[in-house]
């Protein structure tokens, strides 16, 4: 039969058209586009509703249990639909194979949708309403017995988890986790690329150790003693990208660090890796605003921006770390004066240099802490910071009780619970002593006396809060631990004077403050960046007069700024733990796909592994075996 | 002074809140999105028009040279804009820091626009109808003199580019290859996550050493003679991904290679890396289908779909070779037959196991080539793969000259002039042998034939024609070279075999086509993928019984297929080779940022280095140095 268009009425031809063409939009969503697309199913199991009755449909997943015999339950990534084991002898068959399926096997079912009979419908389950009769099914692969079972109720250990991770990221959890990941840095490239104009350039990672490099990996060449450095992050690469005038660089970017075994750090992480041409802090802190604000989950409620900032000499005052978690207030108080006089072993702490006596109020402390509690506080302070803690309990009764009580007047004890606003019940902390130490022990013990208070059933801070905080103002060089009239880098020597303190650095460096910044979220450092030295005079002064380092070892950096470097600056973003803290996770391993053991192992793998002295000999290297209570053992 | 909008007409009110909104839409898009957002610069200096004539602008850049005295050429990464040096002498402080900028000086330049006067205008610049004049000035950093100018007919030597890469990469070439590489991954992560679904996820690249992993660098740990190894690819991670229930992977994935120094091969390189499950071959290719039509630069023309496809046997017969340019035709032809009684020696060529005679018609070739030519092609042959070539030359007059000719009857050679359809003016090149040697050969051949006729002007492929090909059925196993009894993978042990081919696993497994799949882009491969085995048997078979390989080594792989694997494939794209080919690049260095050189070194910053002994004690490691004459040196 041949149709004559031109002889319909063109009515018709315009229905035609339209039923055309939306067939074929609709047969391109169905076939080229969506989570089904070049697949050999037709729906997810977690897409059908009762619109789709009457469907026929294929389904592929795990078959999460069986049920009565009668129902097997189909799961994928997307949810579970329940599949109906055919009962009439007719389709034995059908029944035989689906009867003997242990859980886990993977099948395809193709079947026929229809809404479940009239209260058996389950309105926990997104697919509740519908069920799917089998017409034919394919066994994939049988599922041999598992260590655990694959069921979110079901505690595994970390080790099985590890050892087992492909079993492990069958759990809704790690599933959210993962797309979740997937969602967030998706949206941050459209924000930087799309929006933004911003250049997504890989930078090398084989690449050449860096001054100071201590905890770098190595890896070793072809030629004879010339080694590789898995770099930290791609610092010097970005900056001369910003030389090279790329403007607008990004990356998420692999990084390396080898610190050995530590819990929840990874020997490989991944930040998110900014660096802007002619730009000032300001530029860099609303850019990074807007862009977290941009690819934020929509699930996780709204932030807002600009977010707070504090500079580091006031978080340090107020909350004793340069990370502070506002959630919650419990500030350091200082309440040095009250002790002026009064007591003699204070007294002689106020003598030394830095001297300072600080306390933190925590509401309800005295009530709710136990004499364990209270003394794991001052061991804390004994063992961590080499300090006493002093503790009064502001009893309900309206009296203190303190080893303290005796040595101070009364209308000292009431300067002090005015000073503090203690209210009957809560614990008063005190420390004396430099405010360096004094400072970061009560800090500490801030945030442990939050987690006790939250073990007790106070809610302190709210889990699904998400507060931002930049910490600015940073000092620019710190004294170095082991040689304190020495100065070493706050962060890198990258980094530019404020520029009001710029003069600073040719005569008191230590005061100078940087143009560096930190971005701080619920207590976490998740970034942190800075405005860098753009010219070469001044970069050398800082690696030669004030660090005492080789300058030769970053010449190409140095060359590279005196060849027309524009002003620049950057930062990067730690995505594990931004991930981490935006899914709730404990551990960063949570929202990496095959995260190494805290011990810095792939369990399932076993790496790292043996290699032979055979497959060493192109490196040019050989084991050096620890001897026993030898050197090489440590 | 204050309005009440309530005592405002309507219509007066609307007009004002479209003001509003229309200042405040123009105030974000200036200050929170575009390429000046967050900036130091109100515009770029590509962008200024007639239409911004009057306009107070900032302009941020390098001056690229000053002309007359009379105007700095500013440049940025978007291009050139002129500024005026004014004259006056009220601005003679202008005047004087202007002029005395040298090439590259980064500068902010403050000023208003203007139209050129008539007559000024340039054409060429698509900024040429306006100029800036100058109000402020500031200079950020002064250039010193540089090792090359930074213009493009500047032609440097590529040790210079290397070692002065950020020079180099103010280039416009490669400020352009750059910026396209970036838009061209974005537009594939948005087809992939946002149109398909899938899930974007890291894998770790300190991994463990992989059977035959030869190529792989090992890093070493802190514990003694245990290594890490830098995978060459996330294979092992992406099926246990599928295993896992992530139903569609994808990772723009760096992976490492040690092959030494290799000309236009890095030791690092980054894949577009994809796994899909419930997929068979033809899903995944038209998935990579629609993901190149959806990426592909818009000014590159577009690209059709589906891509040819061609099977391996055919493009082995028909060019010599697995990855055929198929921009122009040039066909190996048999001619066997021909000979079949007449000529000794190729009668003896023929007597060995698959021995041919295989001839391509070069068209025009007797006319162009040199003598010179010809002696390169029979060198090529001899030399590469010990093969005598005969050369005839079909002279325009219609007679041939040929070593062979008198061993012709000609009824032979008319046939052979039929068979091969030369023209006068055409070559012949003919090679008697074995076909695993004859084929290669000519495929050889064939390409430099191209390249031959393309350098006497005939133009045969269109540099601007992008061919894309699948090559589909390959062999699954092929002989190894030291062992021909003994099979080897013909490309990884995970590939599935042909559904027609099972069979054959367990009987002739050297007759087994595997679902493998090659993605041909002129001549070049640029991707290959396969479906993979899912069941833990074949995979054992495969290991154990063919391949003879411990299967201990993956026996994490063997056990997560036995725990519910579904049946899955997938593709790996080399994204350095594809951007190079569709920016027309030499070489894979002019697409990366910072490449290493062909000895595998980064001649900026001088790595690999050498790392001291004391240093690489943590690592249990020493340096073997080799000795004179001895075995380590080599």
């Amino acid at each position: 039969m041949t149709i004559d268009l031109a002889q319909l009425p063109k009515y018709y031809f315009h229905i035609f058209v339209f039923c055309v063409s939306t067939s074929l939009k609709y047969l391109y969503f169905a076939l080229l586009s969506g989570p089904s697309s070049f697949s050999l199913r037709s729906h997810t199991c977690g897409e059908l509703r009762s619109h789709h009755v009457g469907h026929r449909v294929i389904l592929c997943g795990w078959a999460q249990y069986l049920r009565q015999d009668l129902f097997v339950i189909l799961r994928d990534f997307s949810g579970l639909t329940q599949v109906l084991i055919p009962q009439e002898e007719s389709a034995s068959h059908l029944k035989a194979v689906l009867s003997e399926l242990t859980a886990e096997s993977v099948i395809k079912v193709t079947g026929t949708v229809r809404r479940r009979p009239a209260g058996q419908e389950n309105k926990e389950m997104p697919t509740g309403e519908i069920e799917v009769i089998t017409e034919d099914v394919e066994v994939f692969n049988v599922c041999c017995k598992l260590p655990f079972e694959i069921k979110d109720f079901v505690k595994k250990s970390e080790s099985l988890r590890m050892q087992y991770r492909y079993l492990d990221l069958r759990s809704s959890q790690m599933q959210k986790n993962l797309r979740l990941r997937s969602q967030l840095v998706m949206k941050m490239r459209e924000y930087l690329c799309n929006v933004q104009g911003f250049v997504d350039v890989e930078t090398p990672t084989l690449f050449k150790r860096t001054p100071g490099g201590a905890k770098e990996f190595v890896v070793p060449s072809r030629e004879p003693g010339l080694f590789f450095s898995l770099p930290q992050s791609p610092q010097q690469f970005k900056q001369l990208l910003m030389v090279a005038g790329i403007d607008r660089y990004f990356q998420v970017a692999r990084c390396y660090r080898d610190e050995g075994s530590k819990p929840d750090r990874q020997p490989e992480f991944t930040q998110v890796d900014i660096e802007m041409s002619f730009v000032d802090q300001t530029g860099i802190m609303s850019l990074v605003e807007g862009m977290l604000q941009h690819s934020w989950p929509a699930e996780k409620g709204s932030i807002k921006v600009p977010f707070q900032t504090m500079t580091y000499e006031v978080a340090m005052r107020d909350y004793g770390v340069d990370k502070p978690d506002l959630r919650f207030n419990m500030k350091l108080i200082d309440i040095t004066e009250i002790f002026t006089v009064e007591v003699e072993f204070l007294r002689s702490a106020l003598s030394q240099p830095g001297g300072s006596i600080q306390a933190i109020c925590v509401p309800s402390g005295a009530k709710l802490f136990t004499r364990k509690d209270l003394e794991e506080l001052k061991q804390t302070a004994n063992t961590q910071f080499g300090q006493e803690l002093s503790v009064i309990l502001f009893k309900e009764d309206g009296t203190l009780k303190s080893a303290l009580k005796k040595l101070l007047c009364s209308s000292s004890a009431e300067e002090l619970l005015n000073r503090t606003q203690a209210k009957p019940g809560d614990l008063l902390l005190m420390a004396a002593g430099p405010l360096h130490t004094v400072r970061p022990l009560l800090g500490k013990l801030r945030l442990r006396c939050a987690e006790l208070l939250e073990s007790c059933g106070v809610s302190l801070r709210d889990p699904s809060a998400f507060h931002f905080l930049w910490v600015v103002d940073f000092p620019l060089f710190l004294p170095k631990e082991d040689e304190p009239e020495q100065l070493e880098s706050a962060h890198h020597p990258f980094t530019a004077a404020l520029l009001e303190d710029a003069h600073l650095l040719y005569t008191e460096p230590h005061k100078v403050r940087g143009q560096h910044y930190d971005l701080v979220l619920n207590g976490c450092e998740i970034g942190g960046g800075s405005i860098r030295i753009h010219k070469a005079s001044e970069q050398l002064h800082v690696l030669k007069n004030i660090l005492k380092e080789d300058p030769s070892l970053l010449s190409h950096l140095l060359e590279a700024l005196d060849s027309g470097a524009p002003p620049h600056g950057g930062i990067a973003l730690g995505l594990d733990r931004l991930t981490s803290i935006i899914v709730g996770a404990d551990s960063i391993r949570d929202v990496i796909a095959f995260p190494k053991s805290f011990r810095g192992r792939d369990i399932m793998s076993r790496a790292p592994d043996t290699v032979s002295e055979e497959e060493l000999k192109p490196y040019h290297i050989s084991v050096r075996w620890p001897t026993e209570g030898g050197e090489e053992g440590k």
